[in-house]
Parts: C-alpha cells; structure tokens; sequence
C-alpha cells in the first residue's frame, strides 16, 4: 500500500487529494511538525531534505509534491493528466507557478531562515506575505475557467491550487476579493476527495 | 516554428538545450533585462509575469520552464523523459527541487525585493546564498549517477540541472567539491545541444 508522510495545512495534502480522488487506498504517516519531528534523524532517514510530502513507493521515497502528483497519476490514480499535450502543459504551468512562486512566498513568512539569518529580515519578510500572496491570488484568479481549474474535470493542478489557497486567510488575503477563486474553492471543497482530508484532520 | 523568449544565464537556456536535444528548429527572441525589457507592457503582453522562458506555440504562449519542457518532450523533442513512470517521478523529482528550492536560493541574491522591502534584508540574503547553493548543490551531488543524471540517456531534468549548475561559481560556490556534479557538467558541456547554446551567447 502506498504511504504517504504528511503534515496539516502543508503542501503534502495535495497528494492526499490526488490519492481520494483516485479513490486508492493509502495509509497516511503524520509527521509532527510542533515537536520538529521532521528535522529529526528517523524522519531525516526518510526524507533528507526534512520536508513534506514524501511517498513510500515500491520503487522507493519519492518527494516533491508535485513529482509525487505526476506518479500517482501515472499508476494509481489515473485520468488526473490531461490526454492533450497542451492541456497537460497548461496544467503542469499551474503546478510550477505554484510550487515555485506561490509556496514560496507563503514560505517567507514562517521559513525567512533558509535565505536570511537576522530577525529583522525575517519581520521584513513576513510583512510582505500578504502582498505577495495576494498577487499570486490575482495571477491564479485569471486562470480559473471554472467549476474547476480547467473546466468539470479535475486534474492534479486543482489538488495543489486548492491546497496552497487554504493558506490565504491565514497569509492576510482576503478570498471573497477573488470571484473565481471563491468559487472554485467551494467546488472543491464539496468534492469527497476534499471532505475526506478535512475529516483525517489534515486541514484546519 | 517554436518560439521561445529567453535571456542570457536564466532558466530559459534549459528549454534551448532540449529543443537542441530534439534536433528541433525554433527561433530564439532575445528579451533584455538589461533594459528591463521583461518588464515593460510589450514584454508583458507575452509573459504577464515578467520572466523567461516564455514559449509561443500553436497554442498560445506557454510559460514555466518545467512545463515548457514537459510540453517539448510530448511534442517536438520526444525520448526526453523516461517511459516508466518511476523513472519519471524521479526526473521530475529533480526538476520540481531545482524549481523550487535551488532556483529560489539563487534569486535571493538579485531578487530579494520579490520578498521583502529592506536593503538590509536583501544584503542579507545575499550574503547567505553561497550558504544555501553550496547545500542544493550538496544534494544534488548524491542525485548523480553519472554520466549523466540518470546514466547515459539525457532527459529533461539534465537541460534543467545543467543550467541552475552554470550559476554556482558565480553564487560563490565551488563546483570542484562535488566531483559527480563537476563531471556532470563537463559531460553536458561537451554535448552538441549545450555546446549551441554556449555559441548562441545564451551562456557566458
């Protein structure tokens, strides 16, 4: 069975979705984050860069949420990857913007020690998250087809957008200011595949 | 014929090493930042989010560099990713950590106004990037099964390592320390694809 190491309200619930929406049975591995299980020798063993996702494959760990989308789309949850190459890539802009720009301004508002050592910047760098996320917000609400990202279907972009928008209230950005992104978050959240990784308690 | 929009020393050189790779014509348009080209609406019309690479395919203009990769291999470059999908998540594992992780070490140095307002805190940052790009390239050392990423078949993740890897040296990093990733990059350099791209002036 495939086991996927997570953590709640982190990237590595985009995986879990994926893995509902293919209706695959998968156990779930929690890694604690407040007693910063990952930075510790047996999660470390697992995963050496000390993060979440990481997925026990048969073939071995495997990280990078999106690495770990694209696999489960290829073997278990198939139909998550658009047929046309063009689609699939439109999908797959998606994923990089977000895992590149979008998490990555999030991630300077707790994270400001990987790129910076003094205090004063990471206060620097918090303040300017709500402006960063609410511009990744406006960029993600122009790309919205609706009800989902690309229409009806959903594919492994949706899983992550919903997962990184979660963060947004959190981050100072106001949803209700994005018409389409309110409304796909609703969409999403109705899906089974999204009221199953609330009820695990992975989303809070 | 393919477009790509590109600058000298950015990511967008990945893409130019796999349309090489794929023996494929394209035709480069040059996007000067030293002017801050990719910043003016012209530039913007392209790539609202001012950054290379952008690709001008039948389609419309696709942007991202893994996606733009990914839709290379599916259309005009074709054997540059693995067939089984193990093999695969592996080289997007790859592409997903320079994407997110080495990348975003490296713009800390000229781009730290994306994530906080401080001279101070941009010093800062910089002064840690020879830090950071020593670690990325630290991981991606063990990654290397030579003589290529994966053996001796390139695939997309090795256009993509190869050129993060051109920004060490002027990151302050040594590349002389990692001996798999030395012999990585002269592999690469000796191709007819990267060798291109070098005479192109896309590399200096």
């Amino acid at each position: 069975m495939l086991k996927l190491y997570w953590a709640p309200n982190t990237i590595s619930v985009a995986p879990a979705i994926a893995l509902n929406e293919g209706g695959v049975h998968w156990e779930g591995i929690r890694v604690d984050f407040a007693t910063a299980e990952q930075t510790k020798p047996e999660y470390l063993s697992v995963n050496p860069k000390g993060r979440v996702p990481a997925l026990a494959t048969p073939g071995g760990i495997l990280t990078e949420a999106g690495a770990i989308l694209e696999y489960l789309a290829a073997t278990a949850a198939p139909g998550l990857v658009p047929p046309d190459p063009l689609h699939a890539a439109r999908m797959r802009e998606v994923m990089y913007y977000l895992a590149s720009t979008m998490h990555v301004n999030h991630a300077h508002k707790m994270r400001g020690a990987r790129w910076a050592d003094r205090e004063e910047s990471w206060a620097d760098m918090q303040a300017k998250v709500p402006e960063t996320m609410r511009a990744s917000a406006a960029y993600v609400e122009h790309l919205i087809e609706g009800p989902l990202l690309f229409g009806a279907e959903p594919t492994l972009a949706d899983a992550y957008l919903y997962t990184v928008s979660t963060w947004l209230p959190g981050d100072g950005v106001d949803v209700d200011e994005f018409p389409r992104l309110s409304a796909f978050m609703a969409t999403m959240r109705a899906r089974a595949s999204v009221e199953a990784v609330w009820q695990k308690g992975m989303l809070s």
